[in-house]
C-alpha cells in the first residue's frame, strides 16, 4: 500500500516529538501499519532545533496544510481554541482526517467537530488529548466496550501531581513547589489551568463522554484546585491512612452523572494513591471487568507523541473502512447518546474529611457530633490533636461516611456558626475507589 | 446494520460469563457497536446454572457451531489444545471469524492458526487470552504502535500472585497457601500450570510476539515456578527493600530476545510490586512512551468475558474492512516478522539475589566476595544475619549488579564448592523496572 501523507501543524514540544518518533521509528511503524506514514508538510512559526526536518516543506500558515491536496491526515498540535478550531474544521471540510492532542478544543468544541466529521465521513482522533502516552481513550472506547462503566477516577494533570507529591514527601508548601515546577518547566507561568483543575476538567469531560455515552459538557464540570491545600491537611490525611491526590472523578448514578475535579483523600494502600511525581493514572470500573488501572507519563515530548502516532496508525487502517462501521468518536453511536444529566456538585455523593479549628473548651466535640448526627452524617473516624501553641486552638479532624454534598454544606454552615469554632471548616472529599 | 450472530463454544466460567455479559449489556453494546451482537447457538456438554439461555439452540457438538451457516463469529471457550484447535481451524475454513480466550492454544498453535486465518481473510481475536479483563493486547498492538518496545514485565498469573501475597503478608508457607487456593477454586487440583509458570509462559509468549514482532515461540521460553520459594527469602527480600513477584519478563537486546518467567525481586516502591492478591498487571516500556502499566483482574467469569465481548465488538466493526488493512494478528505484518532469536537463559542479563548458608567461620565473607569479584560480579548490597540456632549456620544474603546469567551460574558453582558453604545457594533474579 502507498504511504499515508501527514501534515504536522505545530512543531513545539508535541509536534517536535511526533516528528522525531515518526522519523526514528519509521521502519517499525511501517512493519506494523503495513504502509509508511510520511510527513509531507509542516506548519510552524519557528523551527524546532530538536528536529531535523531535512527537505520537508515548511509553511508558517497552518491553514495551508488543511488545503494541501497531497495530505491525507492533518495533525493539529498548535493548541488553543481559536485557530486550532478553524484548522480542524477546514481540514474536515476538505475531507481530511484529523489527529489532535488538544484537550481544550475537544472538551469545548468536540460536539461541533465530531458532527462535522461524521457528515464528511472522516475521523478525528484524540488519544493524545488525555493522559499523554497512556492509551486510555482506546482502553475505554474499545477495550472495555462490553461493560457498563460505573465510574472512573484519574490523576490526569502531571503538574498538580508533582506538587502534591513534593508537599507530602518533603513537607514543602504549595507555593514553594509551584515555583520550582515553573522553573523546571512543568508548570506554566500562569499556572491556573493546571493547579485550579481546568486542564484536568477538560480531560475528565472527554473521559466521561466516552465512558457513559453522553455529549461533551465541559461547562457542567465542577472544578476545584489544589492551591488552598496546606501541609497540615496533607499530614493529617497521612495520619488517617490516606493520601491526597488531585482527582478527576466521573460516576454514573441513577440521578445523573457526577463530573468533578477536586483534591481527594484516597486510602494509602490503593495503587493510584502511589502514583507520584508527574505521572498520570486512570482507574476505570466497569460492571463486568471490575476495577482496572492505566498508568504512564501524562505529558512530555515523546510520551504524547506516542499517542499521536498510534492515532495515525489507527487512521491509516481506517482509511479502508466503512465510515458507518468505525469506532464512534465518543465511543457510542451519535444517535444513541444519553441525555442523562450532569449533577450539580451539591447533588454529588462522597465521603468527607473535615478539619475544624476549635477553642479548647469542654463540649466542643459533643456539639460537632450533634450537628453531624442531626443531619444523618455518620462519622467514620475522628482525631483530635493537641492544642496548637501559637493560637490555642484544637484541630478536630474527622472523616464521614458517604453522604450527599448538600448535607455537608449545611453541616459546615452550622459548625462555622458555633461560638467555639474559629474560621472556616476545611473540607476535602474522600473516595475509597474500592 | 443487522445483528452479528455469535456461536459460543463452552459454557463454563468464561463462556457463562460471556453469555451473561452479552445478555445483560445488550443495549449498551449495541449503542457502542451500532448493531446487536446475538448469541445464535451454544455448544456445551452441560447447562451452566448461572445462565438463562432461554430458547437459544444448544448442541453438545462444538464442531456444529463451526459449520452453522447462520453464525458470523465462533467464540472458542472450551480450553485445551486438541479439540479447541480443530474447532478454530474448522471455523476459519468455513470463513468464520474467531474469538478465543485460550492462551495455550495461541501460544502453541498460534502461528498455524493465524496463517490459516490470513489465507481465508478472517480474524482470530484473543484479547482474553492474556491478563483477563485488562485490554493489554490492544494496548500493545494498537495503543503503543508508534514505539519500539524495549521490554515488558507482568504479573500474569493470579493464582501465583495470590500465593506470594499471602506468604508475604501473613508469613504463611507456599504449601499452606496453595492448599487454601485450591479450596477457594483459585488453583486447579493439579496446580502445575499455575505455580510452575507454564500458564504465565503461554501469556508471555503472546505478549512478546506482539511487542517485538516475532513468531510465537513458546518452546523457547524459560520457565521457573514459585514452588521452591521459602518465607525466609520473602522476608530477606523485604528487609532489603524488595518484594518477590512471579514475573514474566520479555526484553529486546542487541543479542536477541529474553523470554523468561521466574520469581523476581522488585523494589518495594514500584507500582507493580504493590499489585496483590489475584490481580494482574503488565508494565510495558517503549522508546517514546517510557514505562506504562496496565492493571486489573486477570481471570474470573466476567472480567475475562469483558475481553471476549470487546473482541466481538472489534470483529463486528472489522467485518466491513479490507482484510489487508486490519490490525495484524501479531501486531506486525506477517511478512515482516523478525528472526531475532530468543536467548537461552544463560545469555540473559539480570541482577541476582543470592542466599548462601555459611558456616560461622572467619573469612567466609572474604571468600564469597573474591569469587564474585573474580568473575566481574559487583555487589549492590549485602546482609549477614546472625547464626541460626538450629543448624549453627549464617545466612549471607546479597544482591548483585546486572550480569549475564552464565557468570552467576559459574559463581554459584564455585560458592557451592567452598568448604564453608553448606547446601545449595538460593538464587532469585532481581529487576529494577525503572
Amino acid at each position: 500500500m502507498k504511504p499515508v501523507k501527514v501534515g504536522i501543524c505545530g512543531l513545539g514540544t508535541v509536534g517536535g516529538g511526533t516528528f522525531n518518533v515518526l522519523t526514528r521509528n519509521a521502519a517499525e511503524i511501517a512493519r506494523r501499519a503495513g504502509r509508511g506514514i510520511e510527513v509531507a508538510q509542516i506548519a510552524a512559526r519557528r523551527i524546532n532545533p530538536k528536529c531535523d526536518t531535512g527537505d520537508i516543506p515548511i509553511t508558517a500558515d497552518v491553514l495551508e496544510v488543511a488545503c494541501n491536496p497531497e495530505i491525507d491526515i492533518v495533525v493539529e498540535l498548535i493548541g488553543g481554541y481559536t485557530l486550532a478550531r478553524d484548522l480542524v474544521l477546514q481540514a474536515i471540510d476538505n475531507g481530511k482526517h484529523v489527529v489532535t492532542a488538544n484537550k481544550a478544543l475537544i472538551a469545548v468544541h468536540g460536539n461541533e467537530i465530531f458532527a462535522k466529521a461524521r457528515e464528511r465521513g472522516v475521523i478525528v482522533a484524540f488519544e493524545a488529548s488525555v493522559a499523554g502516552g497512556i492509551p486510555i481513550i482506546k482502553a475505554i472506547r474499545e477495550g472495555l466496550a462490553g461493560n457498563q462503566i460505573n465510574w472512573l477516577a484519574g490523576i490526569i494533570n502531571g503538574t498538580g501531581n508533582f506538587i502534591l507529591t513534593e508537599m507530602r514527601e518533603k513537607g514543602r508548601t504549595f507555593e514553594d513547589v509551584l515555583k520550582e515546577a515553573q522553573e523546571l518547566g512543568y508548570a506554566e507561568v500562569d499556572p491556573t489551568f493546571d493547579v485550579e483543575g481546568i486542564d484536568a476538567a477538560h480531560k475528565l469531560t472527554i473521559l466521561a463522554s466516552i465512558a457513559f455515552g453522553i455529549p461533551l459538557q465541559f461547562d457542567k464540570a465542577y472544578t476545584e484546585g489544589i492551591s488552598r491545600l496546606t501541609t497540615a491537611d496533607v499530614n493529617y490525611a497521612e495520619a488517617l491512612g490516606y493520601r491526597i491526590k488531585h482527582l478527576g472523578v466521573a460516576r454514573s448514578t441513577a440521578a445523573g452523572i457526577e463530573l468533578r475535579v477536586h483534591p481527594t483523600l484516597i486510602p494509602a494502600d490503593r495503587l493510584i494513591a502511589n502514583v507520584n511525581g508527574v505521572m498520570n493514572a486512570v482507574m476505570v470500573n466497569g460492571d463486568a471487568v471490575g476495577s482496572t488501572l492505566y498508568y504512564g507519563a501524562g505529558a512530555g515530548m515523546e510520551p504524547t507523541a506516542s499517542a499521536v502516532v498510534a492515532d495515525l496508525v489507527d487512521v491509516a487502517r481506517a482509511l479502508t473502512t466503512d465510515p458507518n462501521n468505525r469506532v464512534p468518536h465518543l465511543a457510542f453511536q451519535p444517535d444513541s447518546l444519553s441525555a442523562h444529566p450532569i449533577l450539580p456538585i451539591g447533588a454529588c455523593e462522597s465521603a468527607y474529611y473535615l478539619r475544624i479549628q476549635a477553642k479548647d473548651h469542654p463540649g466542643v466535640l459533643a456539639q460537632v457530633a450533634t450537628i453531624l448526627s442531626e443531619r444523618g452524617i455518620n462519622i467514620e473516624s475522628i482525631m483530635q490533636k493537641e492544642v496548637e501553641e501559637h493560637d490555642g486552638l484544637v484541630p478536630v479532624i474527622l472523616v464521614t461516611h458517604r453522604v450527599v454534598e448538600q448535607r455537608i454544606d449545611d453541616a459546615i454552615a452550622a459548625l462555622e456558626s458555633l461560638d467555639d469554632v474559629v474560621g472556616k471548616v476545611v473540607r476535602i472529599r474522600v473516595e475509597q475507589l474500592a
